[in-house]
């Protein structure tokens, strides 16, 4: 059997995290560099020098150039999220795949015409939630599903939070109400959430209720948020983001029958092995002066780093739709919107003075 | 110089726990076991005889002989909380320190009148709150009031649950409203609580609100609940407590400037040694593929196990008073009345419908 070729993928937007993403599209095997479009083609030409964009590369000045490309099969988009609508719409006009940089929208309903653009035209659309690839989530997974290691998931306790510089807390995207008008929350707190829906089965929780004192910048995008999460079953989860705290990415699980600890999910602390601790029926000595057992170490490896992992996953889908007919996977688009809806819900907390909103479907 | 007499302690009640306190007060350099009282002679000396207790103890059918023992410097009181009240009173009358297990009442205002009982006597009075004494905890409060290494304290997340028994949800004191009321919130809410306002330094939240869909069971006692705080300058806490999940007791303290993690903070895993993580102004590499550090292990060792360290500290007060004239400290008391202040908050939250709940002083 001939080998599949290669996706072509093509980036729209030369932002700091392109450079991370293309390598992992040099190091995925089965994706390949094949355009790069700024704004500016000087800075196209640039980034593609600095990046290790392969020889032949087709560099553009235009993002539009980039999405005319025949030959380009998936765009990569980095852009600021008020974008993401206008060109994720142009690209599957011109039936391009999507990989999305997160948070993929600014609300749920502007997400809803974002996936209605792709799927009307058969493409698939991913967001760029890296660690979900790493094959540490899975075994996370796989612990959490265990009725007997885990039992069921009571409480859940995540934090995503870094200490912005001066520059960034000026300049950056994140801090803009006309770009990445979410700021931390859709930053930062998209992984929160995602990291509590994932553990929840992406069951979303019923009541999200926003904490008072978030961090707001003058142009009041929020620098600092968190919020409580419940479900109708008892189950809760709290989370907390900023750009004004030392570098913490934590998620604590407490089921009936076990625990998890990880305090690196989103960047493993190394590229190629991460860990996790698990805990099953802990109990203390006779006399409650000591534990019986220690939550144990669980270390993996991995080869390929999480982003070429996840953009290895994009690339087989895509090729699965390119070359053997097969549908989109529906899956990433709708964990997605679902991580949106509880942003969204947040933010409306948040506007509403910390009230109680509840989830809509 | 002559060496201080020994404390000498009286025990009312034979409770699970003051077994454990009982090998404490053996293992404190400066406390000795004197008394034991049961409302059954029998109970009693069969808890004479398996604690350890040294010959010549004397054992008593009823606490109030305790209290009439001229000899007894100090009673410990691991009675249920919905007798404290009476018998620190008690007591106090008789001129006894009090050593009181937490929660040191139903409620700050109750408690109140405990203080008073024992201030206007010149007495000691400590809660029970073991993990306090450890010296990992002074180790782990240094470096939270390092502005170098940890900056301000912007968000802490506590959780203290275990996997209660069929027996103790149907029996024990704290699933009975006439005896441990408090529940969950009281038993482990304490130790959240008290982790939360330790390193707060002590200053109060503004408001507290609890999670909605805290679990009670039949008779409203509450088995697991949960709740953020906050404070006027921004920094949040949130808490979870249970009966009915795997046992886990942990701290995520996020700073400025670095970052906090422990994860058996309560009881130490072992021993004679614990350990806590510590991180300061943690980043990335250039691509953001992995961390430039990761947090250090700090250990600790002691040869005397935090409860004994817990006696000892408490003895060498009430050495003072007996032999140096001093008076007694009152951090203790004031520390004992915030957190049951913070528990008061958390359950009328809850009675409100989980209204925000601000605190008075």
């Amino acid at each position: 059997m001939a080998e599949t070729p290669k996706i072509r993928f093509g980036i729209i937007g030369c932002a700091d995290i392109a450079r991370k993403v293309s390598r992992a599209i040099n190091l995925a095997p089965n994706a390949t560099l094949h355009a790069v479009g700024s704004r500016s083609l000087d800075k196209a030409r640039a980034f593609a020098a600095a990046n290790g964009f392969p020889e032949g590369t087709k560099v553009y000045g235009s993002y539009e150039a980039v999405l005319d490309d025949p030959d380009v099969d998936a765009v990569y988009v980095p852009l600021p999220t008020s974008l993401h609508l206008r060109w994720v719409s142009l690209a599957a006009r011109k039936k391009k795949h999507v990989l999305l940089e997160k948070p993929v929208a600014l609300s749920a309903s502007e997400f809803e015409e974002i996936i209605e653009a792709c799927e009307s035209n058969g493409l698939q659309l991913m967001d760029g939630t890296m660690w979900m690839h790493h094959p540490r989530t899975a075994a996370m997974k796989e612990f959490l599903s265990d009725a007997h290691r885990f039992g069921r998931l009571t409480s859940i306790q995540t934090c995503f939070t870094f200490a912005a510089d001066a520059d960034f807390l000026e300049n950056d995207i994140r801090v803009k109400p006309d770009l990445d008008a979410l700021g931390s929350l859709g930053d930062e707190g998209w992984y929160c959430v995602r990291a509590i829906l994932w553990a929840a089965n992406y069951e979303l929780p019923k009541t999200v209720i926003a904490t008072r004192k978030p961090d707001l910048n003058k142009a009041g995008v929020i620098m600092s948020c968190g919020a409580t999460l419940t479900w109708e079953d008892g189950k809760i989860a709290t989370f907390y983001c900023s750009f004004l705290s030392n570098l913490a990415m934590d998620i604590a699980a407490v089921g009936t029958k076990g625990t998890l600890h990880v305090h690196d999910f989103i960047i493993p602390y190394e590229e190629k092995e991460a860990s996790f601790y698990a805990a099953s029926e802990s109990s203390f000595d006779d006399l409650v002066t000591k534990w019986v057992s220690q939550p144990s170490k669980h270390v993996i490896k991995t080869e390929i780093p999480q982003e070429a992992l996840m953009v290895s996953e994009f690339a087989r889908l895509v090729a699965d739709i390119k070359f053997n007919n097969s549908k989109p996977e529906k899956k990433w688009p709708i964990i997605s919107r679902k991580t949106q809806l509880v942003l969204d819900a947040v933010k409306a907390s948040i506007e509403k003075g910390f009230e109680p909103v509840d989830i809509q479907e």
